[in-house]
């Protein structure tokens, strides 16, 4: 074939970059760009069951295989994922976002069709979009719209951000030449500018020689912009003390003898906060301050000396290098860090965890803190785990997690019921690049109802991968913790959850409700249990007010920020 | 009390328009704004399951009710609302759109919190939500706060249109006189330019005294600007047949001998295109044109006396009156119609429908042809009636209205799923005007799986006026007929879905399962089930193929708008 068409030239694209599952709801806008999904072997349509929880698996699919790609239909499919974008777009997720939009001569005569807001307007989403998109692209020309694709895919994935493409109804049976395809997009960095980096990395050597007691800090972006390697050839080369952020767990192996534990300013273990604030220097890599992932930004460093590698610039004490990246900086620092590190530098110890639950007879109520201390040997390597924003997103950060693990949660954005989408675009990640490795959510009863359907969608696609763990704490926790504990706002209606699989027409499938510490134990030590032949629930009873400690004193600095009118 | 909080005063505003559901979900920035909901009698919190759900409840609410409001959280929260509150701004639907944002402190030092974009831009959400709304407030100053509110909801309610009001945390517990709500919210429109209403009025008359076949079409926008009522006596003092459009459908009294039936262009009943298309004055009453609402603009009248009335301006013929609102036109019209009509004219027979079936042996499976004629007698005074996009909104073209009835569908958005969110809202409106009222919701697999977990917040608030038909035709029935029949992207995975009320711990309900033309002939002469006392499901079996004959005809046309490419 000489030539294809549009719509299949864009799902080639998103092919050869191992994009093989395309999010989103069809819509009338959009069903002939789905026909050439179909075209492609190896690719799928997940037919989600709402756009919202498409772009929470698309962010999640992102996570675990660099890139995600979603298709909506104008107005109000695209509407509905705003929130997934702008979630996407705060915590560095690459997606694309193609819309499916009226046809160019149905815009020109500016004809009053439905999906619209009536008034003829019909470039106000992509507006809307543009606040949360990297870039984008309302094609309108068939002869520039290949280069427009490819630019568009280049920016979301070298940028890590969703990028917003238009397109045309009537456009995506026309022709392209196809030997476009056998030139593969240019996903490489720019380089830095050699002078700058020179500058950056002699001053970043000179700090490192003269550091008696320097630590490394892990962030998001370290995973997010694919500097895992480089960060673990760090530690090795240096053998500093390791540490991540909440957003930054899974950015190091924890299994390290150099990993120290997470850090959160004033919510840190006491060990873990003397380790970072009595360091001399710190090289953070990747960083994405918030107030959930510092602390409220108790961060209580005693040294100026802080090195902040980012994605797209580098910072060294008050000086910022623009358009430094991390990625080519630190592989250029691997290069000879080694040889500057100060000869009298002798590796200290670091923070030990101990994961040992005191021991308690096997009715004891099951409380937050057993089953975080007591999952960390439940997880195995290469699990992909995901917690919502709540008791969960806390309590992680207490668990250890094996090499080699993914883990997903949306500390920054913060957006709950985001899990289960995400939980079902990991999985479906899962399923295309190792079907052993099992995608474990852990999600409270009150998030859960917000995305409930997407579990239908696990079900369609047989995701035998998935544990489902439903910690049903009878409401809003997190929110009981910051304000209103008895407040009817923070209830919610009971479900009878365990009944969900069998409505949604799950083919395999297990479902167990655990109270007891003895009853977690056994499902742990349960080995058929632990082998992902089936998708599992489990619901999880646990007191209202029970949440880790962590949790606890955020929410008293949350409620204190809300409240405080003084300026 | 001679000072109240702010948050108590929106509330208390709120109340005096019997704005007495508020719907949404609590955030972490609305919390104590939602403490004081509880402090009003008469007021309740719906705590709906997520926040587009909301939105379409506060929609659903609007309609019945004149205005509804969501409270939502910053970011997260609020950016789950765009589809919904798009769709009431296209639709024409009062809505005070609350958002709970971070305090003025917090905003003034650009803390990196949680649902932000981690950039410190915390109007980005705000200025995304311009485009899709009447006007707005982002407020920062306590002491004209309660003003702004005020306007806020004047706006919303005169507008009929969605009305964004950002409240920073710190705010809502600062006092405000409790004196100002003794002076009630102004919501009196502004008086017509009397000049321009003149020649308005006297073109008008003129033209109905030169006509010989006039006809009033009545459009959505009536009944959403409070025109009911003159509409009525408008034919009354006429005479004139009178028909409505798709969305303007329940704009009238549909048993009066008047009603011709509805005209949606080339897809109308033969005998109603004929009737309005030879008319030789049409007055037209707050018309909403789009394409599903007119046959994809198959209009096609012999007439050029078109006379326009909307809420904001009258067109007659070519002619623009800005500024002259309907309302107090067609009132001031009222005074003197009924003796300028020309003396030769003679009330001519309106097309009638015939809604009988052909008789059919009792096993025989279920058509839509045969649901849509059958249901119009079991239809009764009062009843809300709900009708999804897809052959829902269709098929109800074709039934009969009783007096006093309330339709809902949302023809030109066409958002898919917002008939549960907005069923939810009716309900609860239904409950608080007259528990007797009947809530019927007509909804497919498809669209129910968007939204499904709003059933749980009618389990939770004992909806038992509410009735939802599940019209089960195995996947997107309305896309399958513009494109792609056999498609798997047209595919949903199939639910159990008479599991749902149990699952969602609904208190008194009832299921069934009908796929008969029998079944459907029993349940509809059965007295029990034609009491509102529990909340129902009603599951209906239909072919994957089946359809209303317009919805048919329709999607031809769509396809054909959706692939051209002349311009």
């Amino acid at each position: 074939m000489s030539e294809i068409t549009l719509g299949r030239y864009l799902f080639e694209r998103l092919h050869q970059l191992k994009v093989d599952t395309i999010f989103g709801v069809p819509g009338d806008f959009n069903l002939s760009l789905l026909d050439k999904i179909y075209e492609i072997d190896g690719m799928r349509w997940a037919g989600n069951a709402n756009e919202l929880n498409a772009g929470y698996a698309a962010d999640g699919y992102s996570r675990v295989k660099g890139m995600g790609a979603i298709v909506s239909t104008f107005g109000v499919g695209e509407l509905s994922l705003t929130n997934a974008i702008a979630g996407s777009f705060a915590e560095h997720c690459a997606i694309l976002n193609v819309v499916g939009v009226p046809s160019v001569n149905a815009q020109a005569k500016q004809l009053l069709l439905h999906h619209t807001l009536g008034n003829g307007d019909f470039t106000v989403f992509h507006r809307m979009f543009k606040n949360i998109s990297h870039s984008s692209a309302f094609i309108s020309d068939i002869n520039s719209a290949p280069n427009e694709i490819d630019r568009c895919i280049r920016d979301a994935y070298v940028y890590q951000r969703p990028v917003y493409v238009g397109l045309p109804s009537n456009l995506v049976d026309l022709m392209v030449p196809s030997s476009l395809l056998e030139t593969p997009i240019d996903l490489s960095l720019k380089p830095n500018d050699s002078d700058a980096q020179e500058e950056v990395i002699e001053t970043v050597e000179r700090l490192i020689k003269e550091a008696k007691n320097p630590v490394i800090l892990v962030d998001a972006c370290a995973s997010r912009h694919s500097c895992k390697p480089e960060v673990a050839k760090l530690v090795d080369a240096t053998q500093f003390p390791v540490f991540t952020t909440p957003m930054g767990k899974s950015g190091i192996n924890e299994s390290h003898p150099r990993f120290g534990g997470v850090y959160v300013g004033s919510l840190s273990r006491p060990d873990v906060k003397e380790a970072v604030e009595s360091a001399d220097l710190i090289l953070s890599i990747g960083a994405l301050l918030s107030d959930f992932n510092t602390g409220s930004f108790s961060y209580a460093y005693k040294t100026k000396n802080v090195v902040e590698f980012h994605s797209d610039y580098t910072k060294i004490r008050q000086a910022t290098f623009p358009g430094v990246q991390m990625k080519e900086a630190l592989q250029k620092l691997l290069q000879t860090v080694a040889s500057s590190i100060n000869p009298s530098y002798t590796p200290s110890p670091v923070p030990q965890q101990k994961l040992i639950n005191s021991p308690a007879p096997p009715s004891t109520p099951l409380t937050q803190e057993y089953l975080w201390t007591k999952v960390s040997s439940w997880f195995r390597e290469g699990d992909i785990i995901v917690t919502e924003t709540g008791t969960s997103a806390f309590g992680i950060v207490q668990s250890r997690f094996p090499n080699n693990t993914i883990g997903i949660s949306q500390v920054l954005w913060g957006s709950i019921g985001y899990t289960v989408g995400a939980t079902c675009g990991a999985a479906m990640a899962g399923q295309e690049i190792d079907p052993n490795r099992r995608v474990i959510l852990f999600v409270g009863d009150g998030s859960l109802q917000l995305t409930v359907q997407e579990i239908s969608t696990m079900c369609r696609w047989n995701c035998n991968n998935t544990y489902l763990f439903v910690l049903n704490n009878d409401g809003y926790t997190i929110e009981r913790l910051i304000h209103g504990e008895n407040a009817t706002y923070n209830d919610i209606q009971p479900w009878n959850n365990l009944q969900l699989l069998p409505l949604f027409n799950a083919k395999d499938y297990e479902t167990k409700k655990i109270s007891t510490v003895g009853e977690l134990n056994d499902l742990f030590s349960d080995k058929a249990f632990a082998k992902p032949d089936k998708i599992r629930m489990v619901e999880v009873m646990l007191a209202r007010m029970d949440a880790p400690a962590n949790l606890v004193a955020q929410a008293k600095l949350s409620e204190k920020t809300n409240a405080e009118s003084n300026l």
